[in-house]
């Protein structure tokens, strides 16, 4: 029983990450057959022989959000049947990952549904990049690596000598915001939204610390509509910030986000790959790094059964 | 612990028909927001307690396919972590149905995948219409119920004084033609499809048995895009049938099944709501039959413990 | 970790084939004790070390069929509590494969428990030979390998320079009729059993498409009884076919199969070995074709994670 | 969803059995369809409705064993897919009970496998007498009463004025012989069975304690072949017993167990009714104590929610 | 099938918040034997009946910790084996929250770990008090309600005149303090703890937000050691806070809180008896508030099937 | 994949153990920090990669018993969640053996949970010596090892010359000491406990054998308060027995059992390093036979993929 290198195939979700992650690795992408029939049934057949191999579904949550986490579901069941000796679920932008809780009556934890639906359908293993929230982990049983961007979007701002205020653009967004800061030797800065008291649906922003005279960078895992962010950069400037800048690992940009953004007064956006980048004529403001070698050297080292810690020391 | 009568919730899938089943039960429809947000993150909460109740949750395999199937399952999720007493999933098309076997090397089982998809997320049983295959039943742990709408479709035929032949459009289908053929006292013929042994990318149908000057109804599971349906209908024509319907339990009619129908030799087809209709301006020859009152019903019985199997006596 | 060949067990359903797999693969047959004591328990103990090793138990449910079925669990526990590194059940010929869906009330689905029970008892995959309907592959949630034997039996036919109509005995088998026409460039022909109007206890049969003047082979997954296939070749007779041959994987003949074959006006009757063949004195018209070859091969080809699906090119 | 009584369906282990648990619960036994075909598969149906009911299947593991424990694996199915409310599984005598350990290599433990075969049917819970080792309960996930006839096998002794002393045939039973010896304020002997130590295949019995001029009663929870017990009946008289008698919950007497008691030095022989007795006229010396009455306490109990441990107060 | 009243029992952790409990709810606790052996064992016996009753294990994790947790899983599968109808944990406070993700290689997610041993120990739902993260619902696959007692808290400020700064002490509570902020319509600062650029070891705490001449009232999830609260203190002093007051669900206290507390320049701790409170000589500065009564209405809630979520409306 | 030796790790339960395991094996313990927080709260981190490495925890159930079974449960998922290719729980004494059944109403069965939390936890396998009863092994759905010292203790009393009668101290040890009994070819009694007639709460220790004017040697599989120890020991005094020895494989020695052993008309005392020994100061009649060459020996051979019952031949 002789294993090869690694098998990886690619859904319709991103297989330009996918192709990224195969040059990376100087090796081939696997051959299947990922579309859906005019009833929008999604068919899979793969075209090598995964028996007893180590195989790697490259598959982020990219729109169509609901029909590529089908897609990969269903080629995780194709795997599984067809042999493999291994799977591994390689998402890089986890779906539903902002219902991690439930903060309401009668809501559902969609993100613990998704990760026992990819449970179910066979993943041994999974490999993700910046959950919206650590815990989600957790929500796996099955040994989970979740890689970080942080590094690489420091090394982004370091080089341009960035010399400001690290800015959180939630509560929620503290930790991550205080750990760029610390990589970039930055003071922090938080935005609070709250709701007024005499009106519960307008919300307000207000900004705790300081940032006269300074450049701020605004640094969320994700940037979704823009509308915080947006309303976040505003803030700023109306508190004496020089430039902004804004930072995230996840560019999903829904709409309006892209209006909003080249309309606000920031300079600058830096997002990764994890999803498939907007046209360069959609925005002059975003600048995009590449998570491919991040990933294919984590999954190198998860093939070959080195450390992927040692990847963040 | 006091169970009031059923909780029954709808998605987005079809609306219509849950709301069909709660007239036929003489109650209002629960009341649950269902939307996606502009990242195409679909929200779910219940509007009303659900705590001990006897809940279903009526979710066809409609268009958008994988965004309703979605639905379903975050539905379930809510539902189950909301401490109802028992959840049944209600879908009257049950989707990837065709996807019931590995005919091919590294194919999935996705009608498999879609049961267990289902079981994860929190149903405890499943109330179903006419499956593509009765052993889709098999691939559930949960007790399953499927309901049929053969009697339904040949009560319309019978009132309507059809005399004719009963046809099977494919081999696939020869059990459920005969089934009806049995219920309408008719003869059976069959179309095959073969591939031709000297073109194996052309196929050609067969008629095997007899409809020279004899009414002749096509029946199947379902309708997608019709392209079988004309086909054999011209077939019967050719081999001398007079007047030819159709009649299906699923009428899924992908593109460009309108098309195909308004412009095959077929008379009249008749199919159900277990998914939603065509406008009725789409084409004059549908006819649509409600399957709301054998839901209803079926619902009621389980509800009260009583035998779901008389309902077919 | 070195993993040798493949570890073979047989328990007492079927010896000879188990023996005959080896032969193919030039190995010994591992050793294993396994006998019922005066109160009928069975004892099963494996002579050969099988810590990490790639172990298969052969095991067709022949008669007794319940305690071989048995056998065959009680073996699977013992094997995996003996740390065998995987386990593939190889049941040649499925048991209760008709009982695959609820088509009455309060029915169990027995294939689908017998699926549960093999995987509960410790099977990591399934081996198995033309199965009763394809979607008992996906009554298993472990990788399950379909063979089938239709090839086989294409072949003997072929050799022979048949010529004539493939038959269907009943609407359960067209499709599988229609392959074996496909394979042999026959025409098909399909009878069908109907309960009689006026008299729900008779059934009749119906012959659908042609055979006069033809010689007719009539093929089904299984000969139990034989009291349909020697109905079947009464009627082709009545319609003037000239030969009548029947072919089956399984050759099951349950009483009074043998004399009904031998009384019936069939020529020859081709099954294989998936189930220990009655003695060649019980019936001149029977001859068997061994699967060994084809399950030897894909042993081997899933011990080495080579293709089993090229097996079928 | 409102609950009648309990539903008492049986298998064709002993119907007798089931009868008298009916009696004494004054209800009628449960309609079911339970046979073999020809082809030895097992049909089940049930004949009367058991949604939301609280269903028992009586199905002890009487010859032939593995068709009988089969027979109640397929009826658990039934009856959890017939949407039972909650399923019991009665087993009076638990088949492979002495299979409990793996005490040489590479042995199954059928008693677990039995257990998760049985959990895995879908008994919600089981109900059972007198197991070979009280740690067999621990085998099952689900809650599980395990009654004992010690009781009522002492009561007839203690009416008859026994007065002697109580032997366990070997050491496996010192504790059951124990237990039964306080009942009856009796001292205690036992009985050791050892290999010889220059023929490894010879076994020697040994008497310790002290029996002379005392009747003797020999208990066990079964009686097999009797082989142990005819022999430890010689080694009583002698040491000097004067009557010997024997008891046992379960009654299995595999060949020649009735021909060793009748030839043996004991007097009378007790056993239950956990499995069908032999007919009168095979052995004068046996005599059947029923254990309905206690079983149809404890169902009763259970489905009214009263304690069951207050019944062996 | 009648179900009475709710159960409840509870092991050696918090029998006080246990009898509250039952004082709110008007009815005697559970009798059950919970104690250990001299080999530190646990011995649980239930003394009432639990057949078919809905039962309540109420079991914070106080210390010693890993035996009141042991506790608490052995009495979970006491309960179940007794054939309890349902069976819920209340765990007021969750043992080993504040380790819900890996943050470093190779650590255990020992949150989600103890989720999953309270399922196999046969929870079928949980009832906790302000977890650590709310994500750790999720690590649940049965429903779970966590109440909070931030409202408690902010009634207890509220009615006492508060009116000052809420603090987070670190940024993985900056949204708690936000709510408790919304809920006392309170201004927000924020303290952040970062280890120094130069030397790792050391961490430098900030203050970001105003505090100058207003009261402070530290709001956290729970009170370890104390350390970083008399850290906050001190700080918030140093930046100009008139009184600072402290808050928090659980009262750890674990060394050397006490006397961190007691000379801190805090003037009043509030806390909940979700863990026992130290006695009331063990420091002047420390006030409970009961949260029996919040356990006790959700406890009559689930029991009666009515909404929990209400309670928070 | 290249897999090297095994990776052994301890927690805090008896790192001498592990280390003489290594010390056999020859090689070193591999790196992890297990402590406790001062809230008692577990923390694990293992030092070495362990990616697709043969694991071994070694971790007997010693005092603090809850704690260091806590322990190892968080250490498996800390080895699980790092990817690990095989876990293997090494628990040379079994907590809560003990408790293997519901002797009494309502108590759980502690040893069966146990089996289920380890198995939760992430165990793929289970190695153990001489568990209370052997059923337990069954109580693992994973492959267990259960290795025995009863000839390690048998060749240290034949070595010494021993001539006498082996006594089991009551009838639950009667099996163990008749295999001790053929081990040394000695006769065998038996002390029996039995509550007075009478008086229900004293108990009586009577003999079954003859021990008059020869050496008796006591063998349990644990000696834990030394209650009956002692006790049985002063009866074979009263019975005529020349010196009395003790032999057990686990040392659990709970409070007083070094005074009773001290005091009491015992000789000599043989146990096992299963959990760490007394000091030699606390009694000059213990002496410790080591189980480390038996326990490397079995790791090598499990790790290899041989044969573990041939170490018993």
């Amino acid at each position: 029983m002789v294993l090869q290198g690694p098998s990886i195939f690619s859904g319709n979700a991103h297989p330009d990450l996918a192709s990224r992650i195969c040059a990376y690795l100087e090796q081939p992408l696997g051959h299947a057959e990922v579309f859906s029939f005019s009833n929008e049934n999604i068919f899979v057949q793969l075209g090598d022989n995964v028996r007893e191999r180590d195989v790697f579904v490259v598959q982020p949550a990219a729109r169509p959000v609901n029909n590529n986490f089908m897609e990969l579901l269903i080629m995780l069941d194709a795997v599984r049947r067809a042999s493999a000796g291994r799977v591994t679920a390689v998402v890089p932008y986890y779906p539903y990952g902002r219902s991690d809780k439930k903060d309401q009556p009668r809501v559902p934890i969609t993100a613990r549904l998704v990760a026992n639906l990819i449970e179910t359908a066979g993943a041994d293993r999974v490999l993700t990049v910046d959950l919206h929230a650590g815990q989600i982990q957790g929500f796996f049983n099955v040994p989970t690596d979740e890689l970080t961007a942080l590094k690489l979007l420091a090394t982004h701002f370091r080089t341009q000598g960035f010399d400001g205020v690290v800015v959180a653009p939630d509560l929620g967004s503290a930790k991550r915001a205080r750990n760029l800061a610390h990589l970039l030797e930055s003071p922090l800065a938080l935005s609070e939204k709250r709701r007024q008291a005499n009106d519960d649906s307008a919300e307000m922003l207000h900004l705790i610390g300081e940032v006269d005279g300074r450049d701020a960078l605004i640094i969320d895992d994700e940037i979704d509509t823009a509308g915080t962010l947006a309303g976040v950069a505003v803030l700023l400037k109306e508190n004496g910030a020089r430039d902004v800048y804004a930072a995230a690992t996840h560019g999903v940009l829904s709409e309006p986000a892209l209006t909003r953004i080249n309309e606000a007064p920031i300079k600058q956006v830096i997002i990764t790959d994890t999803l498939p980048a907007p046209p360069p004529t959609a925005s002059g403001k975003i600048t995009v790094c590449s998570v491919a070698p991040l990933l294919g050297e984590a999954i190198r080292r998860i093939h070959t059964g080195q450390s992927v810690g040692e990847l963040f020391k």
